[in-house]
């Protein structure tokens, strides 16, 4: 495989519809073979502690009352995102960094974190490891 | 021309502004003759709707009443992003598919989509198409 | 260092949140020694307005009124975006233009923009210079 075909997620967003397409993205992204790379900023890196990942995040607002009932539907035990990126983790190379600023921001520590994300990293670091692949915003 | 330099676009979003900034994108590259590769998920998707696509779509929040009458007021005829997409397929490689996962959400088939929508097409078959370019999220 | 890992940031959302995590990534980029293309469009363009980019621009809905807070906070002196975008400037090649269609929507001139922003460009041309990195949309 080539190295450039990693795929690079920022998740910035922290809403089930947007962390839903995340999870499918990286799912179809692990199941090609590709590895995949997830930063976590901002309220995406919230929906990620331990003790909220499950809670009801909400959706973009444009989705109205009858979309925000229909994910809320949809993304039940297997099909919620965090049990998609578990499963995207078992048959792929799937990281999950947590983007260190934001956790200064948040002032929170790793051990706040759902063990689902591997570690705490900088964004230069993070930079450095999506040289020539795709860098998709989420 | 190298292969990698497919754009492919993941649009998730279904307001007006934002489907206007993808279809100017799609037309851009097509315009320097990049192939470009759309993949329609969650609200964007529905916002292909076959009795939908020139309805009024909103606009992100941020915009504010004068950001939605201003965008209402340029997205007229021949400026709407529906147009803009049907004009990069005139003029270049411009491909759009429906997610699977997403017209499953919704629960409609290809009858229900405009006739601008190509295929519908699985996750791992788009990100196998997306091995080197860019994806932009939006 | 090769060509290719040109990072190309296209600017949408105006709101404070995202141009925060817009100017970390670039920051991260730059001190890679990654060139850095950033175009802006709609409402990431409004904030770049001479008289606007230090004024108050909100943050994502989902961020609730203490999300808000926290990022206001944040943001002071040396840690507002526009002044990390200032840095990134100074340690890397990172290079902000303004989208010729969106300064027409909004009726500005570049006279009207921060001194920040190096030139206005066409979709085109920012397409011709994005041909192999990755491109993320904010």
């Amino acid at each position: 495989m080539e190295q450039d075909t990693t795929l690079s997620l920022v998740l910035f967003s922290g809403t089930d519809d947007k962390l839903g397409a995340a999870a499918i993205l990286a799912t179809g992204a692990a199941a090609m073979g590709r590895p995949v790379n997830v930063f976590l900023q901002y309220w995406a890196l919230d929906a990620f502690r331990r003790d909220r990942v499950t809670a009801d995040h909400g959706v973009a607002t444009e989705a109205g009352a009858a979309g925000a009932a229909m994910v809320k539907k949809d993304q039940t035990g297997e099909r919620h995102w965090s049990q998609l990126l578990r499963q995207a983790k078992d048959i792929g190379d799937v990281k999950i960094h947590a983007c260190a600023l934001s956790m200064e921001l948040f002032g929170i520590g790793k051990d706040d974190l759902d063990p689902i994300v591997d570690d705490i990293e900088g964004v230069a670091a993070f930079m450095s490891d999506a040289t020539a692949g795709p860098i998709a915003f989420i």
